[in-house]
């Protein structure tokens, strides 16, 4: 899928105590197998190697200055722009730990916007901690937003895996607050900002859409709650008549199970759980969060820093590959658009 | 499972016109292969005899009088405690149907309190079209509970298939209403419920029990809602209190993938989705539902009429061989306990 030409993909290290640079390392040993586009990390040596020896992983460590040096070296060694040491003990995170996090994401972001490499892949940092030296962002997805011009409502999480996708419209809120956040602009303007990039980023001609309903069955004809009928019916009807190939309101149990999910190729959710329970029920360790509606190309893996696995060894790559992979085929796919 | 001495289970028809009728025929074909314990239908032998033509079945109905004739000829023909017959066109449904439906609901009801049947299986019923003819309970679990002499709150429903069973504790609620409808002693009761019959009809000592919070990372320390700290929390030590094996609240999201579904018995959710989207995305067509906590078994399959599938063959007798299963499974716990 990538082509030769292709800028190499910039990682960012993400919190140095978590998993994330180990499986930035396992990830890079399965290259190959994986089909991985050449990235290079934005870090520190010292912690990758570091890392890497608590994972039992043998992997040769390359500075680079500057990121077109890493699509040649790619194959035998992983390339890292070094931007400083520190003492580096998995599961233990300290303040300069989340400084590096912080700089990392600021100059990977800097590198994908500036044309320097063709995707951005955040590793999971710590928010509370990121906030701690001086970080005002609720989270990485809408810093990259705003480094890009695109404001926050117009960058839409997708969490992608092998058995589904899926946009949740609303995501950290508290339940209760959830009805009275969802607007018929609302829905169809991440619908359509999730359409429009499954198109140009993924490769769906007409992607077929299903939007759940926000109540159990729908709302039975507004037997439970009117939501349905007042707001979401009216978005889909505004999605169609834009020609988007969207379905719904549907009853959201009914929509998870193989045969329901071959009928679509994204499920739009109302809210967090809606998306997410059926996501990693199916595709636990394996899901990869997009951000669409942006003009780079962001994924990142879909879990946490997970700071009580980092050195053991039992965090699973699955997730980093797979967000490796997209990121290369997303920003393949552009490049050649 | 099934001892011999075991009373044969009371299943009423469901809706003639729906796909009830060829499922039960379907479920009885597979009565040795599923190690079924005998059951009888509360019908029709017309309907029964013209759902099982039209299906291509070739099963031989016998009339009986009494529930006691049902042991001896199972093995042989399909006992039927005749009420009547009707027009019967499947994927039709008429108000006689509707008819035929509650009275054998209410008889079948009938002779499993009085000792005659060792549990209740309940085929799906429309319930609009019951109420059109004088049904006035919210569905057949509040009419049973009713009969039985147990209030509504306190007959809990289960669904179980072969990955997982849960509890949601509120269910035919619009999403608004729900936070509302929390409180600590409804969770509490709920549960308690749950954990008793999974002891007592479900042969689990000590059932593990997983309670999923209501909002999004279970409230993150109450950042996105309160519920988790102000209601759900004290349930749980409250249940722990009881002596209940109880952990929770979790984060729903993290609550469904095959490792954490190995550490509980029970997922005990705050919403009809929250509980049924993980059942249908993993066990879709062989979910029972089961009502805990009444004085007799009750087991039903876990979808509705499926009129438009009536007829056609295409419905899949999965869920109604489960629900007789575990019907006979629990009566048997019950009986030689």
């Amino acid at each position: 899928m990538a082509s030769a030409a292709l800028q190499p993909l910039a990682v960012s290290i993400g919190d140095p105590a978590g998993v994330g640079p180990e499986l930035i390392c396992a990830a890079w040993e399965q290259r190959r197998a994986a089909k991985l586009s050449p990235f290079l990390v934005i870090g520190s040596i010292s912690v990758l190697a570091g890392a890497a020896q608590a994972r039992g992983l043998s992997v040769p460590l390359l500075a680079v200055d500057a990121p077109d040096q890493a699509g040649d070296c790619f194959a035998d060694v992983l390339p890292v722009l070094d931007i400083g040491g520190l003492d580096y003990t998995p599961g233990e995170p300290t303040p300069a730990g989340a400084e590096l996090a912080l700089q990392s994401l600021e100059i990977a972001t800097g590198i994908v916007r500036g044309g320097g490499a063709a995707a951005l892949v955040t590793a999971p940092v710590a928010k509370a901690r990121l906030a701690e030296v001086g970080f005002s962002h609720p989270g990485q997805t809408e810093y990259v937003a705003e480094r890009c011009g695109v404001a926050s409502k117009n960058a839409v999480m997708m969490l992608a895996g092998p058995s589904l996708r899926v946009v949740p419209i609303t995501v950290h809120a508290a339940l209760a607050a959830v009805p009275g956040m969802l607007t018929v602009e609302l829905i169809q303007t991440r619908t359509g900002i999730a359409a429009a990039a499954l198109e140009r980023d993924f490769g769906l001609v007409q992607p077929r859409i299903a939007v759940a309903g926000l109540n159990p069955h729908a709302g039975e004809g507004g037997a439970f709650g009117r939501e349905e009928i007042e707001i979401i019916a009216p978005a889909v009807e505004a999605l169609r008549g834009e020609g988007f190939a969207v379905t719904g309101p549907l009853p959201a149990d009914g929509m998870f199970h193989a045969e329901a999910r071959a009928r679509y190729d994204l499920a739009v959710c109302m809210y967090h759980d809606q998306a997410l329970i059926p996501l990693k029920a199916l595709d636990f360790d394996e899901g990869v969060n997009v951000t669409l509606g942006l003009p780079i190309v962001r994924t990142s893996p879909d879990h946490g820093t997970a700071f009580a696995l980092a050195g053991t060894g039992q965090a699973r790559a699955n997730a980093t590959v797979a967000a490796l992979r997209m990121a290369g085929e997303c920003a393949a796919r552009r490049a050649a658009a």
